[in-house]
């Protein structure tokens, strides 16, 4: 058990929440979204929550936690799906949030804090020299830039940039160690695959350098048509046309857009499947141009809508990624979802298979994105759940068609997506968190090397909090 | 024969030059790149070179021309090197330079007259926004945007937005019609492809407006291989790096870029093969940490070159496309060239056949461009020159080995690389200009409907003047 009281004389003077209630509000992210997380992590609570003020205060914390042996849980603003900001083991929550700063902003280029905002790294950016962030999750307007290149993988964006992880798409981090004395590294290039997605296993992130693009005035647009498969099928055009610039493509199949859109079903048929775009002002008229010869209907544009259409409309990029689920979730909470991706070439017909397998059980949400130069897609499906047995089959049915499934839930890092332990994170865990109190319980190369992940068994973290 | 005194009568104020020498020196393109063309085409000049200032005085030649019945065929800066503004027929060249006035800027879009010069447009919009054009030729600093549009297909920036063709690459141009009262139409959406490539045969370009993206300030970069294949492998890889911002790929093979680039020789080996290209400053260090990996030898980086070493060094683009051949050419007359497609999946393994069939006497040279959303790349090989069968044999090899080659030595739009006539164009050609005044003898469908393109024969327009 932690000594919360030596913890408290030992972090002094730096903020501290001890709060029970707001302690647990702080230790929970969006691991609900899983009816299979929400059994297993709902009670998970840290001891308490430290908010340093600096990277100074963060060498602290971490030295003081080392000292007494307390495990340490690192968060943004806690709008992961996969409950990587979980404190499976209690301990510390340590909350970047106050860490927003955002600093030079240069032709290309921003630092930032690890909790600084992505809308709000934007807003400066903009501002500044009409740039902004290359890719963002669809919680942009809430999610920290540290949680997003801790946990998150891809986004609005990846349509042009690929995910998170492609060299180039993220510049720089500073990364302190959890040692008895904390080091501080700066870490380029292919360093920085140590820490990305590694769910601040080995180590915690306290500024971040970013590439900019241009900061276009992005048009949302609607498409709608009568056939599914239609819809995946312009997506695919659209993607693969070189010369349109476009931020984001996300088929959704009927009825998910009239069932779970509520604010914009005024728009919508109930058996309308869409597709929901951000286009450059510019790309426009050449997008309309297509849209028509493919027979899309135009069922909403932010750039003709009137006032009174747009009034209360959240943009469209909340309607999308994780959001799709999010607003699903609102209208119906028995549902659940899945990630997957279709591979190039085949991403098209492995749609075409699962929708033919599976029809209104798993009504399809894809979200089109360049991955090894090619343009393929996510799957992040709707799924009716009945169960977790039938959640099971669904998700063997899909890796059989050849579509690999990053499981929502799961907790881990490797059962969450990776398929195997990074060996390049579990050796910087080595070297950057000896001891193991890092996020514990996340990544099963450290805390279980001989767990088979091939045999098909949940992988249980034995420090895992009892109920 | 074409009336001159009368025509120049018609012609009062508008700029018209009649001096022979001049005239034939406005009657000429880069069409002696080739030996083929050059036999063929070295005696052709116009009769007079017409000057517009502007679009009334463009409309007021046509009216003109028409009612005489003399042949019109325009001209930008004469940089093609298919002999697309070659006056086949004589009459008038149409040079539209001086109508280079730069005008509206905005948020991704730019309005140009037909002769402004690329290098020009990009200092303007730069000035203004910092922004530049999507996609230039290597020949940047002398052509002109509307003989690009209709004359050219690709060039440096077609790695990220592909090729001028594609949807979404121009965005709106004016075209006045050839006819006893000219038209004058504004085209845009898939309506463009009308005139663009068309070598103006169809139309007279007035005005163009363009898509814009941010300017950076791109590094030249020139990276060293001993083995060609491990260039060309290099240059593929950076191509599908969707994180990675890079503006040209160009991998020459050994000895061109030390017998021919005389100004960089001295980074150079000359048994090294290169790949040349422009890289974003904020994506030098992941692109650094790549080429390291790769074991690709840095022999030269502009952001860190010393005054003496840059000294006398052109940009890095004139030393790729239609560049490569041209340094060449200056070095050795005897050499020629080919242009062909490597098509996506095959490219990387196309390139190496053709290498290991042909070695020396066709030294590779490609530009890697984004094509149908893929990475593929073009084909710019030297070809040691010995006589016109032999090329039409290495042709024949080419296109076994599934390369399509658009053949630099043809002046025709179909053999030059359509391969068929483009129905689209030939039906505009129809409407806007029912006599067949415009540019003769470039488009076969017009000219011989009869003429079958797949029984090998080379085209022979009878309305070439004799020498």
């Amino acid at each position: 058990m932690t000594d919360v009281a030596r913890l408290k004389t030992e972090l002094d003077g730096i903020r501290i929440e001890d709060n029970p209630a707001i302690v647990k509000q702080k230790s929970r992210d969006f691991f609900w979204y899983s009816p299979v997380l929400k059994r297993e992590l709902d009670h998970v609570t840290a001891d308490l929550v430290a908010s340093p003020a600096d990277e100074g205060e963060v060498v602290r914390v971490l030295e003081v936690c080392h000292a007494l042996g307390v495990p340490v849980t690192p968060r943004g603003s806690g709008t992961g799906n996969y409950g990587q900001a979980m404190p499976l083991s209690g301990g510390v929550v340590l909350s970047l949030a106050e860490m927003n700063a955002i600093g030079a902003i240069s032709a290309g280029r921003v630092v930032a804090g690890p909790g600084a905002i992505l809308a709000e790294i934007d807003r400066r950016t903009r501002a500044d020299s009409r740039q902004e962030i290359r890719l963002h999750p669809s919680t942009y307007n809430t999610a920290s830039i540290g949680g997003f290149i801790a946990g998150g993988s891809a986004g609005v964006g990846s349509i042009n940039w690929g995910g998170l992880r492609d060299l180039g798409n993220v510049l720089g981090l500073r990364v302190v160690t959890m040692e008895a004395h904390p080091r501080v590294l700066e870490l380029g290039g292919r360093d920085l695959q140590k820490v990305m997605h590694a769910y601040g296993t080995n180590g915690i992130i306290t500024e971040v350098e970013m590439p900019l693009d241009v900061a276009w005035d992005w048009v949302d647009v609607v498409v709608g048509f009568d056939a599914w498969m239609d819809a995946v099928r312009f997506g695919d055009l659209i993607g693969n046309q070189d010369g349109l610039l476009v931020k984001e493509i996300a088929p959704v199949a009927a009825p998910v857009p009239y069932d779970y859109f509520l604010r914009h079903r005024k728009f919508l048929r109930r058996d309308q499947s869409v597709v929901l775009l951000m286009v450059a002002p510019h790309a426009l008229d050449p997008f309309l141009t297509l849209a028509g010869r493919e027979k899309g209907a135009i069922l909403y544009r932010s750039d003709s809508a009137t006032e009174a259409e747009k009034k209360g409309l959240p943009p469209l990029f909340e309607l999308t990624w994780n959001h799709t689920t999010l607003r699903g979730l609102r209208v119906d909470p028995s549902i659940t979802y899945l990630q997957s991706l279709h591979p190039f070439p085949d991403h098209v017909d492995s749609v075409r298979r699962l929708s033919e397998i599976f029809g209104d059980e798993v009504p399809g949400h894809l979200e089109f994105v360049r991955f090894d130069g090619k343009v393929a897609c996510f799957g992040l499906p709707i799924v009716r759940f009945t169960g977790e047995r039938r959640l099971d089959e669904i998700i063997v049915i899909f890796e059989d068609n050849g579509c690999p499934i990053f499981n929502p839930h799961r907790y881990t890092l490797e059962e969450g997506g990776m398929k195997q332990t990074d060996a390049v994170q579990l050796a910087f865990k080595r070297e950057a968190d000896p001891d193991g109190l890092l996020n514990p319980g996340k990544m099963i190369g450290w805390e279980n090397p001989d767990f088979d992940l091939s045999a098909g068994k949940v992988y249980l973290f034995p420090g895992l909090q009892s109920d």
